[in-house]
């Protein structure tokens, strides 16, 4: 079943003369259907022109050269789950149903039910990258896609997660689906609209805005079945993101960390306040997401990894080695609260395996154990 | 007002017969009052010889020579959360209010009303045992007792962070509170006997065996108006202590850390459960405590503390500074969650001041940090 073109070419237009999220419109688009919006606002002195300037035809056309399909309410493909926005309240001025989505990549909107969103700090530390990508990969193993902005930080760590284990993972972007934000993250964007789909509200072209950013963060929340917090400073974008998933009631899951790092404040503050559940593992989020699509998706799973070979033990000390410049076995050993003896020997065992290697300053990863 | 003599005597006596926390004796005593259950037991055919060679008046001169004193129901020195135990189911066969307190030194155990148990691991880790010791200076500042159990690890720290800022602080024991365990802490366990309190359920001379542990948890959950949770792995004896807590409705709460770190995964299970509430500081733990007892005590603030003087980020880079042997400002950034060159120009600022120096390895915490 699709849309009717009628209505897809309204929705096309409509996206012309408001940004993303606006409340506003999409409540009018909701209450009246999208043909009788455009009809209502064409009438209008100041849009009514700019309306008539757009050819959505055109557009679509356009679009569909470049790769990009826009799935609106009524389309096979469109998720039920975005319809829950109907009914949350905005925040900001900000909410609604999206007039549609700007999807590149094969993979389908209406398969990710069951999948998990992963967000964070743009300026995450080592220990909250690492735990996003071990997080995503746990997750994505369970037949999982991840759901993430494509940011620096715990997004490309998350979305790195999924890929390391062949699992599907989407970016929802704040800029078109069409352009790359940030332009550094070019390689992984295009890999994920060659094997996943890269998403936005924001119109073919759109440039990635501030106000788009907190639109963007309710359809992450809202396409996904629940949302994991890794790190994030007081005030962070991706508390905005959990604040949509909990009004959504989706799972809202915190990782913490330690008390003394800023990138972890904003974690604490959700789960002490009860906004989140705090989650240590992705095995603690798989509980949690549930049984809400699960297993929706039959993915192969990935070549595996080294580290998938190693004790409990193991990745715990491997888990705390530095990637690029070496620490002492006794840093290590703090970082992974563990006796100094026990950690050193249980590096001699993961030198052996080619994991970890020695430089002037001490233990570090070797590039075996990256991927 | 004080407990007639001959109940303070039967109680004594009956001290004599049964472990601390013994549910049956507890609730004999609960219901028929400590004289006629004593009778009750001295027509018993094993228990009245073993009764019967009991001096009780003997046994209060020798334990007063020693400077303890037996504090017992109806005393004005009784404090009446005690008599909360009443009604808490027991615990693995311990429970009840206990037939009296043994104490040792100055402070008033009715003075305990808004105090704050810390507990936690005794192989805690630098990052737990500094938490600790910050937290009870923080709640000991605010004219709040801290309640301990002079173990290794987390009760060494909060017992050393009150008496850092002339806070009054109360160890209870698991073995006679006329006893030092652990032997190490022979020092710790004496300034308290001369400044704050010593307490022990078990009769003195007793030995400290591992039943009296489990004991002596729910008289530090019952004496305080909540406990917190600064580092425990899964299994620990101060989840048994958080458990007794949260039975007598007094506030739980946990210190999150690293999910790397096996030291902070019984926390974190505490708090996922919802078990324990999130905190991060000295103030979240005030502001829980809340008006319960709120500066019930008078104290004099203790001498500034050099750390006192430093900025927020020179402290939570000090916090990340390892006590005993060196580690690169790398590993000291890791742990701070900070970026490298912010830490390495503030350690250079806190060699300034004389509270980090260099070592082979690299930076640890200078003498004067310590306190």
């Amino acid at each position: 079943m699709t849309a009717s073109d009628a209505d897809r070419l309204a929705r096309v237009a409509l996206t012309r003369i408001a940004e993303p999220g606006h409340v506003g419109l999409l409540g009018l688009v909701a209450a009246t259907g999208a043909e009788a919006a455009l009809a209502e606002l064409s009438a209008d002195p100041v849009l009514g022109p700019r309306l008539d300037a757009v050819d959505p035809e055109r557009e679509l056309a356009a679009a569909a050269r470049r790769g990009l399909r826009f799935v609106v309410p009524g389309d096979d493909e469109w998720p039920p789950a975005l319809d829950d926005l109907q009914t949350a309240e905005p925040v900001q001025e900000r909410g609604g149903v999206p007039l549609g989505l700007w999807v590149r990549g094969p993979l389908r909107l209406d398969q990710l039910a069951g999948s998990l969103a992963v967000v964070g700090a743009r300026t995450a530390t080592t220990y909250g990258s690492d735990l996003a990508a071990d997080l995503a990969a746990t997750v994505g193993q369970a037949g999982r896609a991840i759901v993430s902005g494509a940011a620096f930080g715990i997004d490309f760590a998350a979305h790195r997660g999924a890929i390391a284990v062949g699992a599907p993972t989407v970016a929802v972007l704040a800029c078109g689906a069409d352009r790359v934000y940030p332009q550094a993250h070019q390689q992984l964007i295009d890999h994920l609209a060659a094997e996943g789909a890269v998403v936005s509200e924001t119109a073919p072209g759109g440039a990635p805005m501030r106000v788009r950013f907190l639109s963007r963060n309710r359809i992450i929340a809202a396409l996904s079945g629940g949302t994991v917090v890794v790190e994030a400073a007081l005030r962070s974008g991706a508390l905005n993101t959990a604040n949509w998933a909990g009004r959504l009631n989706r799972p809202v899951m915190g990782v913490p960390g330690p008390v003394t790092s800023a990138s972890s404040a904003g974690v604490h503050q959700l789960i002490r306040t009860g906004a989140a559940t705090l989650v240590t593992s992705g095995e603690d989020v798989l509980e949690l997401l549930g049984a809400a699509g699960e297993h929706v998706l039959d993915i192969p799973r990935g070549k595996d990894r080294p580290r998938d070979a190693l004790s409990h033990l193991q990745r715990r000390v491997l888990d705390a080695v530095p990637v690029s410049r070496g620490a002492p076995s006794t840093s290590v050993a703090h970082v992974a609260g563990l006796a100094a003896e026990e950690v050193h020997a249980t590096l001699l065992a993961l030198e052996a395996r080619g994991m970890v290697e020695v430089d002037d300053d001490g233990w570090r990863l070797a590039a075996l154990a990256h991927d």
